[in-house]
């Protein structure tokens, strides 16, 4: 498909999209099919010979939509809503055509900016504590993350690296696996299911905190069970505080009612927090708020309230994609040490994958005795270098990449600064990559001539 | 902004997005704006005044895209390629628009049975053995993760699980944290930062085995390192083979070549895995292939031998976000014991959240005698129920559901099974609310009128 069948495909997808939305009452809001009703619909294997897109988008219909639950029908009142909006589906357009991968500032410097001044926008709508803000000298902020339940084990993961550093700076005899088996993280007997999963994954012991008649964690509560375990020999590190209801999948959960931060009893959900959040900070547990549906509440002045004792907690979350009109997924996560969550997750360098099979790229380098080819061309990788000093090369790579018409990183291998040539894009053509060592070589050979001879 | 202003916005964007990809090798490559840059470029806050639509998109250019690297340019050759596609950007449009959660079947059995279906299709491609697919009764299957770094998450964690249950069913006594502390494990000296990672977030111990000069794990040492670890009362659970370059994302870290699966030394890579594999197996130790770029490639015959030795293997996934033009994320992984995955995850109950203040659908309920409310309501969750047995009240769902006019799912509070109403939809208006609650008091005279007076 090239970009003049997008302008018709694509403008033809934008009405099916409308159409849906705009007609969807009409539809059924809930399936008639059966399990198992796809397979039947379609070949056993993918075709060998392409279907006309027409073909493919009959499917929708025929195949798709049948067995759809409609979620954004106003007759749908099962499980929980879905955040869906016209301008949020016109973003993930533009956002699907940059498709860029934002692992780091340089990896597209748009990408971590819109990010981080967005979330400092969103907490100042939301009155965070300035602790919670980036700003431009801040040591916390605000990061995207899936879902509540990755907020929530992210808080956890942290919590957990930092308390084992805090126990080895004292015992560096300690292992780590050792301190892991005597961690103990709380919530409230009401709390999200994902915390307990994040323990889970965590490996750590998750303890319910019983909840008064109002369903809330009493700070006489947290305290009992903190010296029991404490004399125990255990070592509380984490405490998560959530508001949300549980879903009712099927006749045999349990309905919970708000707890905390969002309650039916408001004095209590304050209570809780203010109760807690000292009692945390004052032997060094990390506490997190998740908020995931009430924290878009808390925009509302009148809200607001309900979230004060927010100073005493570590972490914060709440789920634009729920009430904020934002499409799925979008959980907004803030921290008041980001240090803490990078320190948590040790930042490895990424590893190379490319798509190109020939290295034409490869041939002009050889053919250039100037050049050096550094390790074995596989698939479309041509790492190389200028033969001489390491700092000769540094200076080839920051004039290529600084001429800003070719984009390239380094690499070291046995000890030797090495360029890589990476064919990425889909529309990397023999011209491009022609152009590009052209570049290079001129580059080259002005820098060599700038060289005593 | 309403649908016809979504027509006319959405296929003003297919325009720019189609401009964009068409004319991007105009564009330079890399950016030139410095740290920080954007913050400068807009308010310190949130507009309180919503802007025209025409201004929000020329921030496009003015605040975007100059902070753009453009990883679909044919002049980047950093890093590692995303894909993205014409096909794909339109299949991202309606996905955006059905905007439903897959949490289960029933949420909306398209999402499940489609992705089951495609990643047979796919595993059929990739000739994976019989027992890594779905079918009909197949126990194996795959499934759709974000990235390989998570496939390898998932399996460690799975893996994890699989050998605690082991351990307990001999040894009751045992604590999972214990067990935890003495578990181990794998991967080569090669592999992918990730692996380390998802050690780190189970929290158990991870080796890197030595490689040969051909940097390939052989089966001598990881028999080798097997049996020192046992010797020290370790327990040996997990072994990942990845084969994935390291990517240079500056000239400190160290360039690595294939290993295993997939290497310049295609021999050793068959070694590798069938040296591994058979050790694995006969110790139940969980064997997880990442594949997470190369896997691409075994679809093609002359490729596939390299893959031999996946039938030793528990679990095997590969990103088609990197070759086959599926836009990033999308890694596809698979696994020979469905359960194995599900075991390590234990599935709750979700978690309800919903969006609409005023409950007068409560007093509706509270209007009609027949009808009692059984919770507290609290922001537009309403669960009520008949007066009466649980048996008269399933059948009322049961008969509101099959009528598929409306859709709930029912709860059970305090040992009664209730009907939960949860206003869920952004579209919805008291219309709709009357005319469900008008269908919900119909089906009840009907079927009060059943009962036997």
């Amino acid at each position: 498909m090239d970009a003049a069948e997008f302008r018709r495909r694509g403008k033809e997808m934008v009405d099916y999209v409308a159409d849906y939305l705009e007609n969807i009452e009409k539809r059924q809001v809930y399936p008639d099919v059966e399990p198992g009703y796809l397979r039947s619909l379609i070949p056993e294997e993918a075709p060998e010979e392409a279907e006309s897109y027409e073909d493919v988008v009959k499917d929708i219909e025929r195949v798709i939509m049948p067995g759809v639950t409609h979620w954004h029908s106003p007759y749908f009142y099962a499980y929980f809503p879905t955040a869906n909006s016209f301008p949020s589906l016109l973003a993930d357009m533009l956002c699907g055509a940059i498709g860029c991968i934002g692992f780091s500032w340089a990896a597209s410097p748009a990408c971590t900016e819109l990010e981080t001044v967005m979330l400092d926008w969103l907490g100042k709508m939301l009155k965070l504590p300035a602790d919670f803000l980036a700003g431009t000298e801040g040591r916390g902020g605000g990061v995207i993350q899936g879902t509540a339940s990755e907020a929530t084990l992210i808080a956890l993961l942290a919590a957990r690296s930092k308390i084992i550093k805090l126990i080895q700076a004292d015992h560096p005899d300690r292992s780590e696996t050792d301190i892991i088996s005597k961690l103990v993280a709380y919530s409230s007997d009401q709390a999200h299911s994902s915390v307990e999963r994040a323990g889970l994954i965590a490996g750590v012991k998750m303890k319910k905190i019983p909840t008064d008649n109002k369903f809330s964690v009493r700070g006489d509560a947290l305290q009992k069970v903190l010296e029991e375990d404490r004399a125990a020999g255990l070592i509380p590190f984490f405490v998560c505080i959530s508001n949300n209801y549980k879903l009712l999948l099927n006749s045999t959960t349990i309905v919970l009612r708000f707890c905390a931060t969002l309650g039916t009893t408001p004095s209590c959900a304050f209570d809780c927090i203010t109760e807690l959040g000292p009692i945390c900070n004052a032997v060094e547990i990390w506490m997190h708020i998740d908020a995931a549906y009430a924290g878009s509440a808390f925009i509302c002045p009148e809200f607001r309230p309900l979230l004060n004792g927010i100073e005493f907690a570590d972490s914060f979350n709440f789920n634009p994609h729920k009430w904020l009109l934002v499409n799925f997924d979008c959980s907004a996560m803030w921290v008041k040490k980001r240090s803490d969550i990078i320190g948590a997750f040790k930042i490895e360098p990424l590893y190379l994958k490319h798509d190109h099979q020939e290295s034409e790229f490869e041939s002009l380098v050889r053919a250039d005795q100037r050049f050096e080819i550094s390790a074995d061309v596989v698939l479309g990788l041509v790492c190389f270098r200028l033969k001489g000093s390491n700092e000769l090369n540094e200076t080839l790579l920051k004039r290529i990449n600084n001429a800003r018409n070719i984009h390239l990183v380094p690499c070291q291998l046995a000890g030797k600064f090495v360029l890589r040539f990476a064919v990425c894009a889909r529309t990397t053509e023999s011209r491009h990559i022609q152009e590009a060592w052209c570049h290079i070589s001129h580059l080259a050979s002005e820098l060599l001539q700038e060289l005593p001879h």
